[in-house]
């Protein structure tokens, strides 16, 4: 996909919402355990409630792989279920040495059909760089993540600037805005002005809305661009809304409520 | 596994030698595409010609991810038939937040029967905590790796020491030396006295020997320790020493010269 189909989308939907689907055994309601495969059909329905108000779906690629093979079918069958307007991403944060980096680039966009994986950048540029050889596919690199150890190293000052500005401003030449995002955790919406400086015209991809704290509003205020250039993540909120039969009615409802906020934002660009 | 069995392995092997399988369809003997399983083929005779003289095996996940569920079968029958005895390292440089990357460690762990996995240190404590928190299981964190993009951030100077020694210092409090080691590339061997400063007890493993140019002599004069503290991994100049129907026996005379060098490294210890 080019940025210039998901900013239509966005303005279409008027919505920047992108749904995780980190899909769990543990946590789905009861009665879907009986069905094939239930991972698959919690999936479709959260999709189904939800697919006209997201512009986007995020597996992580975790949840999936802890089932192991059977995990990877379901995953296969959910992406090709999402209809194909819609951005993909795959939530693996990859990353290793050129060649390698090149299967996990070919196992996301050739054998599944993702267009967009997640990415750590501790390796570098040739671990990052494989996958930017495919066409209309995005890397979304690791930049200020919102987990509480995101501040271990990340934060660390290297000649007068914070670990994660070095890995924006270095990775930023090896792709463009048209291939690459960021990783910008939302319980951290005070670096996103600096952020900006560095990258202006590059999409975010923003986790931490909602369960982990995260505040939409003040993460427009210093996020948002000229072309939206934010992908708002919305993972528990949503599919977990209800455990009950009525789960993909309310996903649905938290999805609007957040689509319903983002549509002004959207008006305001 | 516990550092006193890997130790007593290496002891009664002379070698602290590791193979990687990496394996690659595009690669093996062309005789083997007609059994069911070629890739697990493939590895079921390069581990049955080196098991007596390797003491680990390292799968690249990247390899079996590539081919989607049925790598996943292939890599399952793999860690299944490798000897209890040998030390299994998933090479899979995973990393995410704390409940995520709790599903990875059950994946390698608990789903299939992996003593260790390489993790990537960019998310912080977090991320490599829910994998210790598994019985004589091993995290194996990403220090410095082999990789001309290691140099990008591995050795921004914060503080007056580089980003890696920072990764070392902070991570050694996660856990201990019985249960993490350190990813740290053979092609940088001048580094490896200071590191040894910072870890002197952990075990590290050392990939780039040979098909990257690292030099086991090196390596070992900078590396080892009382309880020898190094695996030493090589993948290409083994598994892929002769491509025709004797590559399982000239896998095992490249793993013998390694082994060979090393046994005189192990009785100086």
């Amino acid at each position: 996909m080019t940025r210039a189909q998901l900013f239509e989308q966005i303005q279409k939907k008027q919505s920047f919402l992108c749904v995780g689907l980190d899909t769990d055994l543990n946590k789905i309601p009861a009665h879907l355990l009986d069905t094939e495969d239930p991972v698959f059909e919690f999936n479709k329905q959260i999709i189904d409630a939800t697919k006209d108000l997201a512009v986007a779906y995020k597996p992580n690629i975790a949840f999936y792989e802890a089932m192991g093979a059977e995990g990877w079918v379901s995953l296969e069958k959910t992406i090709n279920y999402i209809p194909k307007e819609i951005f993909t991403i795959a939530d693996a944060k990859r990353g290793d040495i050129g060649n390698t980096s090149k299967l996990y680039a070919r196992a996301f966009f050739e054998k599944m059909d993702f267009d967009s994986v997640t990415v750590a950048p501790y390796m570098g540029s040739d671990s990052v760089k494989p996958f930017l050889d495919f066409k209309e596919k995005w890397v979304i690199l690791l930049g200020v993540t919102s987990n509480e150890g995101g501040k271990d190293f990340q934060f660390l000052q290297a000649d007068g600037k914070p670990l994660y500005q070095h890995v924006m401003a270095k990775s930023k030449e090896w792709g463009t805005a048209d291939n690459m995002m960021y990783v910008v955790g939302a319980t951290r919406p005070e670096y996103l002005s600096d952020i900006r400086k560095t990258i202006p015209d590059h999409f975010l991809l923003v986790p931490g809305v909602g369960a982990q704290g995260g505040d939409l509003q003040e993460v427009c205020k210093y996020g948002m661009n000229a072309e939206c250039g934010l992908l708002i993540n919305s993972t528990r909120g949503i599919i977990y809304a209800s455990n009950g039969e009525d789960f993909a009615e309310k996903a649905r409802e938290e999805a609007k409520k957040l689509q319903g906020e983002m549509a002004t934002l959207v008006q305001s660009i």
